[in-house]
């Protein structure tokens, strides 16, 4: 039987809405996604209404040279080229400065997907990877197989994007951090010299702005000479960090990034737009031209049809979103907001230090941190030499951390997220770590104050005597 | 400087709001974007607001199951299976019914990606193409190449998605179709036991319900009969055609749907909802595992998170549109919205064939077709023999039908679209169309009437003078 309108309504109000997570809520803070300006709202509305079809601009008009602008005003953030620069390619039929999408994931993949099929390109009889596969290029090609490197902490869209794409999970090469999680540029190097000598071509090098876990910075500028001394496209995922760049006072932590051949940004993270809108810009308008497709009844050769360069076919006017948050809140309006959250993760992580209950597990660089609970008295077994009993604690914390942070969350007041980081200070001991991620605005220090003490209160309950007693012997012990 | 939301909202309206498509005009049948039903704009403003993530449960708790309720009645339309199969499957960690997308390119990529992963699985010491490759999978299963088939009127993110995912666009194989846009299923075995011979491995078959183009239906039956006798996967791209199984009328059209391993569907066509929302689902829920993919910090291993089994990573909360669609709209509401659009494109077939001054190129097997403005004189010298009289005229038709679209989409009252299709009729010569998609509820006969009159009208501008001239000539020469 259909129902009518407000039974539906009061369906989701009673089932969903009331079970749905408060995103927007200051102490919610455990993932990526935030508060919205306010005026989001109505606008979204007028975009819902309208169901402009991006794909081309017989379903789109306006909107076609508005996502253009966009990606334009983007392009300049990372790139800044000259106003003959933005004038020749802005709204050119044949080449696009980049490709806007659902979000970071489809970027990452663009990005790669052009770089693969720029580093097979046809040539003498071979028509291109993108025409004749993977295993023709390869053969081609002379090789046994090709890589894209990306550290340790690269989001796991890359993985997603070597196995889609065709040349194996095996193909996304994890290259080693420092103490920072940023890449180790020499290990980088005996990689690629090691690749080579199995006969394998490297063809992409992604340079992380703001890994996932723990907000840190590739050196960007490093990976930009390496690239482009070994030929690689160079990437640079910069889905969280790439609004940095807004700040006068921390973009420079970014340096390199205009160097990058292509860069992903997603809208709904910092420019904070709804869910579902997403970016990749290439430095050059010609790279994206190996993924070129056409069709008969649109997206035909010469038109400025947005959907030829694209991966996604029909898609939704959420550029009309992001070009009102960038007029609205402006350059100065993001970056404050950069600079408080980069801020209050300072302020925060220097709370943690002061807390004798807890442990710093990685600095904030952006407006990202971790840490974990950790009693006093484990204090200086944790600062002593590896051993065994050194082990048993990081285990026996690991499983305070995954209780604390479930709890906390099924109390509903506050939300952390949580990972696993391999700490170098830990010799790469699996360590259980709470996550923040502090980009709501509405985000206060007391806010934060009273996260700690709720899992300080979380500590103390029943279902982790067992696990505090066995940490309590083996710190006695010492 | 930054703006004022007012101000934005001024610019807006002035600019891209007044300039933008009106796609829920009843005279806009150009495409398959068409008008909204009314509550979708306070329901869409509650998900802008909520702004959950689908990727994990974590942003998006009671959003989860409600997606994969969603996922659950779609398959239950496609497939009926009972209860037992639902009460197991619809909630499971490990096993996804389908995967929501931003459209029906993202759905027609991963059903083809889950194909190629479990074609190409691992077995011995292979790890399976994801890991390793295409490279080293046809190294291991001793193909030269793999394909996937499809008519010559298959979607074109079917050839994007062999670019993507490393067959390339030479491993889509077109096959010819009939007089009615439908694949010859003896072609397709001629065409399989070439590829065979050449050591190419097909692994894939697509069904279309619903070419784009003119909206005809593959028979569905034969092909899963040849998908099973040679072991291919079934994948149907019922993108338009899939709600046609809310009708008891015409739902025998897609008969042999459910014998399909995956089917396409999206939701921002005929299910009307917003753009930005499609889904495939899998008649076998292990399908999907071959494409499984996890993270520390969110899909982890066991999780219900839904990101586990996407191309997409963060994505918004469009299930809750599509499931408010399927409760208020109802079986029965779809059902007439179907029944309607296929009655009234028969009608204006009808209409168009009694007319002397049109003709009709396709007939309407759902509710898409495609016709020309063709002055009555030129009808005998159609209807003869092919000559090189038939070949010019036709070339000047084009011409016509080019104008004549162009012109009318910019007066802007009425909107076809245009495409080429290349008829039995006509030898295979390629011949430009209009193209008319009748999915608006809203839009009569009268407004159909109207359209024609524009169109001949436009006939008799002045641009188009010579272009009658030289047609007269050919046909008064006769």
């Amino acid at each position: 039987m259909p129902l009518f309108v407000s039974e539906q309504t009061q369906f989701l109000l009673d089932k969903v809405v009331s079970q749905s997570v408060h995103t927007a809520s200051p102490s919610f803070i455990g993932h990526m996604t935030s508060a919205l300006p306010y005026f989001m709202i109505p606008l979204s509305k007028i975009m819902i209404a309208l169901n402009q079809n991006m794909v081309k601009t017989e379903t789109s008009k306006a909107f076609t040279p508005l996502e253009r602008q966009v990606l334009g005003m983007l392009h300049r953030l990372v790139y800044n080229q000259d106003e003959g620069f933005y004038g020749r390619w802005l709204h050119d039929a044949h080449q696009h400065l980049g490709a806007f999408c659902s979000g970071g994931t489809v970027a990452n993949i663009t990005a790669l997907w052009a770089a693969r099929n720029r580093a097979f390109a046809a040539v003498d009889d071979f028509k291109g990877i993108g025409r004749e596969g993977v295993f023709a290029a390869f053969k081609h090609y002379q090789c046994e197989g090709a890589a894209v490197l990306v550290s340790e902490r690269g989001h796991y869209s890359l993985s997603k994007a070597a196995d889609v794409l065709g040349i194996g999970r095996n193909g996304l090469v994890a290259v080693e951090t420092d103490g920072r999680n940023r890449i180790r540029p020499e290990a980088l190097q005996s990689k690629l010299a090691q690749l080579r000598s199995k006969g394998i071509r490297p063809f992409g090098l992604v340079g992380i702005a703001g890994t996932t876990e723990t907000g840190h910075i590739d050196p960007l500028d490093t990976l930009a000479d390496i690239a482009a001394e070994q030929q690689l496209h160079f990437h640079v995922d910069a889905a969280w960090g790439g609004p940095t760049l807004f700040s006068e006072r921390y973009r420079d932590r970014l340096q390199g990034i205009e160097r990058a051949d292509s860069v992903t940004l997603d809208a709904h993270k910092q420019l904070y737009v709804p869910m579902g809108a997403g970016l990749v810009l290439f430095k050059d308008p010609a790279t994206l031209s190996s993924i070129e497709h056409h069709a008969q009844y649109i997206i035909r050769k010469g038109s400025k049809d947005l959907g030829s360069h694209t991966l996604e076919g029909s898609r939704p006017g959420m550029a009309m979103l992001v070009h009102s948050a960038l007029q609205i809140i402006g350059r100065r309006g993001y970056q404050l907001l950069i600079d408080q959250g980069i801020e209050k993760a300072t302020a925060f992580a220097e709370m943690i230090r002061a807390d004798q209950q807890f442990e710093l597990i990685t600095e904030p660089e952006l407006n990202i941190l971790t840490y974990r609970w950790r009693p006093k008295a484990a204090r200086s077994l944790l600062e002593g030499a590896a051993g065994e009993a050194r082990f048993r604690l990081n285990e026996l914390l690991n499983r305070c951390t995954r209780y604390i942070q479930k709890a906390q969350r099924e109390h509903g007041r506050a939300f952390v997220s949580r990972t696993r980081l391999t700490p170098e200070c830990y010799q790469g001991q699996a360590t259980l770590v709470f996550r923040v991620v502090l980009a709501n605005p509405l985000t206060t220090l007391a806010v934060l104050q009273d996260i700690l003490q709720e899992q300080c209160q979380i500590a103390t309950e029943a279902a982790l005597a067992d696990c505090i007693d066995e940490i309590r012997l083996l710190t006695d012990n010492r």
